[in-house]
């Protein structure tokens, strides 16, 4: 069993939800609301949580929306309050992810979720948050390592909240729990975890153990997502992916770029619900061309790290990458319209991560990227 | 200025000496004992950190020997107890680093210090440490951000004593503090960072994240050291060295080989007091040799981030760059007699580093790599 600890501590490796208990006895958790979601209820994988549970006292918050909304984020606090929770336990993808974690930051710093906002200095406000026990069933978000919560707020933004008091006390990541994931999520999600690996190292942001990271979990990630596609009872891919995930979100520290900008805008168009991963994969060819020319260095350690021959196009490859994978080609298979352009520009230019793009976006740029990912 | 927390919080820049005054107010400390030698003292280092504390109450220990002695640490803990210090700023390479270290363990949990060795257990008896701010003058040793204090001890081994308690509580790295470093203490310095990234990679634990950083950290050595020690001014090759030794360090969680068993054997040799740095510079090549098929696939990682042909000879790079640096070409040049040869194999089996060598070594192992690195 490998134990990390850099930004948090997290066990890592077939079996590691075994440890679920101690870790709350660590933690002195005694009553948690495990936030999870319908996916995870059917798949089983929450019945083998509870087993670990074994008889402990918890609370289940199984409704999280896919891009979970602040309504979603009270409806869980309430549960969480009336039934006197003193931790959180979330199990899944980003999505409950997330939402454990702002139900966290509202149960220890009241209301309302815009006030954190990093843009307007509010991640100085978040002063107590209960511990949080996150335990990944998709290897993409990197959520549980990660400083991040993205919240679809009332007022229609996709805000995300950072800070350090935002990382889950522990993670537990066991590849185990990713084996049934279908083949398509599988792709989305490892198409997520490669972007973040891949936007990470492109910031600007000086962290050069954090690019390091993030080269390590490209290598792995670009290394194995075809065979964990392919077969899914692979371990040994599935293993990989899952620190792909993981090595992602500790690289992001440093930020990420415009691909998360233009997918967090899309992610929150009404109605489409799209995936976050799979916008990453679908924005990741056109951003990749964009930025080329404003950190060359950068691209030749990320053509490297993907194995490719020094001069290869990395928007190609990634662009092959997604068609084998059997990701949509654009934006328009996705249901996304022309009629949208106005709705997703205006919230891409409103988000966090396209601060640190290698390269400055204008209004126009976030236009064209959208164009050539339709 | 970068300010990165993984394993600890290390402000990384030219410049970075400036905070702490301010770090010393965040931890708390109102009258630490700077822990010093009198390399830093001639090269007018400390004047600069007197020059920042500005009139605050401190005392000075500054007689740290090369390969610190557990005598030098009863010392420098007389001197901690009897002015009522409350912390402890080191201001060195790795000799002032390893005896603040100690300095703060003794200091918190009461003597003698081999009872602390982790060999024995003894890691687990640590619960106190007092902050340590750590102030790197040398791109080596990364002690400032490593679990790690290796002291002499009165009956004769170097024993390394190793908790996330003895990671300093802040790193200062400033690469101005290494501009006037020789070239030979640079390229021996240098040398050790590199051997830390190397070891830390073929190191068998799992450890992706670390095995990233290492990889980073090799890679900017390797590309650096070069400059440095031609040009002591190339502030972006100082700045690049620091960098390798800081990830260096970060990476040896994952544990250290065969090079720092033998080093730190050849380290405590009476009378030759050999530097640590040069050592492992010496043992590389021969250990190189000897773990080459027991870890293929890290060495073409290795090699990637050297940028040398996939298949060239590793162990042949590090001796030629050991020669253009001008650094010793064996042991008997440094003054090692074939007459110590029982003695350095004894402490080398005894010693921590080896146990995640790649390889598993033997007594006669350890001979042949001594004969083959004289």
């Amino acid at each position: 069993m490998a134990t990390l600890s850099y930004l948090t501590t997290t066990h890592f490796d077939f079996g590691a939800l075994s440890l679920v208990g101690k870790e709350m006895k660590r933690l002195n958790v005694r009553r948690p609301l495990v936030v999870t979601d319908a996916g995870v209820v059917g798949a089983g994988l929450l019945a083998r949580l509870e087993e670990q549970l074994n008889g402990m006292e918890h609370q289940i918050y199984s409704s999280t929306p896919a891009n979970p909304t602040e309504a979603a984020v009270l409806s869980a606090l309430d549960q969480f309050s009336r039934s006197g929770c003193d931790g959180i336990i979330c199990m899944g993808g980003g999505s409950p992810m997330d939402l454990g974690k702002a139900v966290a930051l509202l149960a220890g710093n009241g209301g309302p979720l815009a006030r954190f906002e990093p843009s307007s200095g509010g991640a100085k406000l978040i002063e107590r948050i209960c511990p949080i026990i996150a335990i990944p069933t998709t290897s993409g978000t990197g959520s549980e390592v990660s400083v991040g919560a993205v919240i679809i707020l009332d007022d229609g933004r996709k805000a995300t909240f950072a800070s350090p008091k935002l990382i889950p006390a522990v993670a537990i990541c066991d590849p185990d729990l990713t084996m049934s994931l279908p083949p398509q999520l599988t792709a989305a999600t490892g198409m997520d975890a490669i972007t973040h690996c891949i936007e990470a190292v492109l910031s600007p942001v000086v962290n050069p153990p954090a690019e390091g990271v993030g080269l390590d979990g490209l290598w792995r990630g670009w290394r194995n997502i075809e065979s964990a596609v392919k077969d899914g009872r692979d371990k040994e891919a599935r293993w990989q992916m899952m620190m792909a995930s993981t090595e992602g979100a500790m690289a992001f520290v440093k930020g990420l770029g415009a691909v998360h900008a233009l997918s967090h805008s899309a992610g929150r168009l009404p109605n489409l619900r799209l995936h976050h991963g799979t916008l990453n994969a679908v924005f990741l060819p056109a951003v990749l061309r964009f930025n080329r020319d404003s950190a060359r260095d950068k691209y030749e350690r990320l053509t490297t790290a993907m194995n490719l021959p020094q001069g290869a196009d990395l928007a190609d490859a990634v662009a092959e990458r997604n068609a084998q994978l059997g990701l949509p080609a654009g934006l328009s298979a996705m249901g996304v319209a022309p009629s949208m352009m106005e709705d997703l520009v205006r919230f891409a230019e409103l988000d966090l991560a396209g601060r640190t793009n290698p390269r400055q976006l204008t209004r126009g740029d976030f236009e064209t990227l959208i164009v050539a990912s339709m």
